[in-house]
């Protein structure tokens, strides 16, 4: 099997199967529990927030683990605008957020909230001078993710942070506009510092980097408050009532101590992005590589003029090779991330996103880049 | 080791271990793919989700996945009254629900709703004419729990069913009362008919039956309309986004699958009750049954005036023997429900709760006893 789908989500690695597999089987207590085998299942959740805090470079305490990345998604925003709603009623987001952030700002929208949607230029990127000026005395949440998921192009997140920085002082604000970043594509790929970088809210998810799926988790900035989305017996927090999904979890934080160099590891995603470059410049017909040079190398999406993305990605499924047409999380609709960049409609029909991990290797392109050519002969 | 807290959480039953671990091993594909490995995890939900509303008597279609029992009663609470709040403003709940229940009621009573609260009787039962009392014109959400999650006692759940009909005849209701049921602790345990019982919204969660935790589920009457509680890529129809946690909810569906014949499981456990209380009548010194004869077998709550129950509890765990104080889900505070009740500081003080899964054994029991008789000598 040729599995270049990663963005989509990501097989299980083995030290992520064993911690989940050991919790599912041995380690069965309720982390709430008084007794022992409460205690030993909150060891799975303290050794995995600290797997994940390290990271991402910040403290255990800044982590709250959710059922996954739109549920970290929903509770950031909601809880943000929740949480500053006598502040302002200015909210700001991208045009190419996943759908867990697109459609929480859309609902809010529908209540009431004004919405600043920022289109980003021809490569896919938010204009930086577009946040500056979306800023105003009113805002209170700016939302823009780490990486598209399906172009792998870079955002400039820390002008997010600077805008709202320079928009607290501009005009006076009691409270600083809080940054949420959609962090999902990044996380384990990209060098994060998230101390550093003074983003306000992070989400994160498990099973885009080997870890299983169900769990997935809020990065909250130390003396940052939000509103919980739910309510219930106070675990993380209370920023995430409900038992732990302890083996996914445990399973989360195996992943992430699994990663290795994040440098080493994009090297390799680099290259292995050029050798697919250089494998379908020689397609017979026109190819078009939509993301940029300098976005991630793990998301290369490419449009093949004249096929359908749909066929190819089913013809090719019939050679055991995986990828995606568009974003698996918005099945059948076209892309709003393409649309967004200005695309035409012929190169979001026949767009494919090739995906890689950490585990892809040049055998795996090279079977991808022989099968097109025999498809797209 | 003698596992006795099965309320709070459940070890994981070996069908259901294989049917997670095949979808974490082999079968890791995203449900919302275009491509087999999707389509193969889908089929996972299908299974699932046929198994699930066998036992519940309903239609599949009525199955919303989340990520357990808090997830399913947040988002029916919530969503119930976002999408019936034009048509008034008064919401029930028993004073004895689950903390997931109790809050989310809270915070809506913070932002303005009003709350009728339902005491129990000194038996820990709802009466039904406080139901029909509390009922008025302006009513919008029922919310009362199939089976007390400390005390084993049957809720009079098909009198709201009732009192919200009738409401919706006297005072001439554009839409009648949502009726939400907590049964996560009914769930596989007695005999359910959600269609027949003409309950609108359900919640069960799967670590409760031997399933993995990071898995429940709400039913959704057919015709029945609720807001979703997140935004995001139109899951489960839109009422719960995200990436399904495919391990979790096939071991979901296996352990449902598992339960064979709810009323011998139901006669074994009134067996292993009887058992536990004739064992523990000749304690030296006063014991208290505090669930009463009618009360669900699964669940036995006693106390043992003299003997903290903290303290119990981990002399208990020194011997292998685990039990439960009050609810594994309010650490260490006092129990509500037992304080709802009206039993005096002492006995709440003193109380264990014993909670028994179809897996129990007569030997789990004498363990249980003998252990007690030799610490409260």
């Amino acid at each position: 099997m040729v599995y270049l789908d990663n963005s989509s989500t990501t097989p299980v690695c083995r030290r992520a199967l064993e911690a989940a597999e050991k919790a599912l089987r041995e380690d069965f207590g309720n982390p709430s529990s008084l007794h022992m085998l409460g205690v030993t299942a909150e060891g799975y959740l303290d050794d995995a927030r600290a797997a994940i805090a390290s990271l991402l470079g910040c403290e255990a305490g800044c982590i709250a683990f959710t059922s996954g990345g739109t549920e970290a998604n929903n509770t950031a925003i909601f809880g943000a605008v929740e949480a500053r709603k006598r502040y302002g009623r200015r909210l700001i987001a991208s045009a190419i957020e996943h759908p867990s952030v697109l459609n929480a700002f859309k609902a809010l929208e529908g209540r009431g909230y004004e919405v600043i949607w920022l289109t980003p230029d021809n490569s896919g990127r938010v204009r930086e001078k577009d946040i500056y000026d979306a800023v105003n005395g009113d805002t209170i949440l700016i939302s823009l993710m780490y990486i598209n998921n399906e172009t792998g192009v870079i955002q400039p997140v820390s002008a997010a942070v600077s805008a709202a920085k320079a928009a607290a002082a501009r005009f006076d604000m009691a409270k600083r506009p809080l940054v949420h970043c959609d962090a999902v594509q990044a996380f384990g790929k990209v060098r994060i510092n998230a101390a550093a970088e003074d983003i306000d809210l992070m989400s994160i998810s498990s099973h885009k980097i080997h870890g299983p799926k169900g769990a997935g988790a809020l990065y909250i900035k130390k003396g940052v408050r939000i509103a919980p989305l739910m309510y219930g017996g106070g675990q993380e927090k209370g920023v995430r009532p409900g038992t732990e999904n302890v083996p996914a979890i445990a399973g989360f934080g195996a992943a992430a101590g699994d990663i290795g160099s994040i440098s080493e590891n994009l090297e390799a995603a680099a290259a292995l992005k050029d050798r697919l470059i250089s494998g379908i410049a020689s397609l017979s017909g026109k190819v078009v590589v939509n993301s940029p040079g300098d976005a991630l190398p793990y998301i290369i999406n490419i449009s093949l003029p004249g096929h359908k993305a749909e066929t190819l990605l089913h013809r090719l499924e019939t050679r055991e090779i995986y990828v995606s047409s568009g974003s698996a999380c918005s099945k059948g609709r076209l892309s709003h991330v393409l649309e967004a960049q200005g695309l035409p409609l012929e190169l979001i029909d026949s767009s494919l996103r090739i995906s890689l991990s950490r585990l892809s290797t040049a055998e795996d392109i090279d079977a991808l880049t022989g099968a097109l050519r025999e498809l797209c002969r």
